[in-house]
């Protein structure tokens, strides 16, 4: 396993390791919303990824990378969101239990997920602290492989391989890829995929108004944790990760913040322009370019979709 | 002109003369929904059409075809649907006008979405008669040339080419294809695109118990009107045609009824498992495998997506 940044090398390994576990997500375009903002698109549509999420990359590019003893008692994690879905899919795939640690509000539907996976389930108080002790408890008593969820730097290079194929999929070189920021997994790895294949796009993170922390950390040049953040896009919640943040700071040009509103707004104009589905995390890029925080008249722009996991019932429109 | 069922060089022929205006939309699957049913779907998503929805083809193909005496008026329809917008961008990309008759009820988004392709909206009372009576001035007036969503050969020969880039994208042949009916255009299109190109495989008309004409029709052996039809499908609602009748009562299986609990259930499966925005009228024939209407165990089952324009506001989930 990786104990620096992934190399250009590294990124190519975990492509060929995952492809045959992974979809190949498609690039999709819409005429209409090029023509509206005098743009070009492409969106790279990690919702149609495998678990319904870009995680499942890292977290199958992980798991098979486990030698057998490593891998003997199965893996572990806490989480509430795509990982956790993702995780326990890989384990399955790999043959070996996988323990989920999830906080006891979590929503039934990702429940369901991450059991129809296979994963056992343990549930804790909906806190961190809570989801930390629990975890440590149950990795001690199985004796599973701690997983985390971006901090990484196998996960890293495996998130690095959707902006590759991206890249590989444009009939020319983006000017710039926007893309969601949260822990900064999919950040890093998208920093690392433009600086290795496509030097010259210039990456733009992009992140909720109401968990602000990556904007905070970007311009203080230390992270800044993620204190009660509040904001629909329930994958952009935490805070920066060790390993993430130096790549970030050393390829990122910039982080900007989109309102509530405007996140909303988005979410609906894919769904109605592009017609997918989307969670609110995936619509933060989009909601950068309708609040004009990132001009892309007459550019190239690559827009990482990240994934497509949201309760229907509860949608904000 | 055609005056008679296209021939398959007529298909092949509609195919060549609409593909630089049209999507070649992707064939979508999920390794979840063929496991829980124990089948393999094949879902063809003309969501992603122009325009958003498979009308386009059709559309797209009369307004190439008029010689330049019959186009130079413009062309002229009444629709409260998916039919209205494809003509409208027909006619634009051809640089004639469009006039479109529509209920003086129809929602909002529609009006915009024609309006936005450059179409001349003319609004009437809400029922067929004026719609009929009002397109019969405005054809007068403005001598635009008057084209039928799907009574009409040419229409039909371009509705076909969706089912033929399916059997294309497949990797075997398809044991079934299931399709919705409305007036019988896709179905006639489709029923046709199987027997030149795929003979062999069977054809299911799927359509809602609450507008069952086809299945009346199809059993009785002549064209039962839809009367009062209601359901949430709103793209079934109409009589079939009396060219497509016929093609239909040759070439179509069976015609089998779904109800509106199973179309809503089907529609938000759709969602959540395939991450794509259908609207109803795409998942009758879904509901028909919920409701096991269709024996698709173990079978290759191709699913016609006809169409993506949904008010979001009113998601029956």
């Amino acid at each position: 396993m990786l104990e620096s940044a992934p190399l250009r090398q590294d990124i190519v390994d975990a492509q060929n390791r995952i492809k045959k576990h992974i979809n190949r997500t498609p690039v999709l375009r819409s005429s209409t919303l090029d023509s509206i903002y005098g743009t070009s698109l492409f969106f790279k549509c990690e919702n149609f990824q495998k678990a319904g999420a870009f995680k499942s990359r890292g977290a199958v590019n992980l798991v098979f990378l486990l030698t057998g003893q490593q891998a003997k008692n199965g893996v572990c994690t806490h989480s509430s969101g795509n990982h956790a879905q993702a995780l326990a899919r890989a384990a399955k795939l790999r043959g070996i239990p996988s323990y989920i640690v999830m906080p006891s509000d979590a929503p039934q539907v990702k429940v369901d997920a991450v059991m129809e996976y296979g994963g056992e389930i343990v549930f804790c108080e909906p806190n961190l602290q809570a989801r930390e002790t629990t975890l440590e408890i149950i990795q001690e008593q199985s004796g599973a492989f701690e997983v985390h969820p971006y901090d990484n730097y196998d996960i890293i290079a495996a998130q690095a391989t959707a902006v590759k194929e991206l890249i590989e999929d444009m009939d020319e070189q983006a000017d710039i890829v926007l893309c969601p920021v949260g822990g900064g997994g999919l950040l890093s790895g998208t920093a690392l995929g433009i600086k290795y294949f496509s030097p010259g796009t210039r990456l733009i993170a992009c992140e909720p108004k109401g968990a602000d922390d990556a904007f905070k950390s970007f311009s203080k040049g230390e992270i800044v944790p993620s204190l009660e953040p509040n904001t629909i896009a329930d994958g952009l919640l935490t805070s920066l990760g060790q390993r993430n943040f130096p790549i970030i700071m050393d390829n990122v040009e910039s982080v900007v913040t989109v309102g509530e509103e405007s996140i909303i707004k988005s979410m609906r104009i894919i769904y109605e322009r592009m017609k997918i589905v989307v969670e609110p995390s995936s619509a933060v890029p989009f909601a950068a370019i309708l609040e004009e925080k990132v001009d892309v008249a007459n550019k190239k722009v690559g827009i990482i979709i990240s994934g497509g996991n949201v309760d229907l019932g509860k949608l904000p429109f």
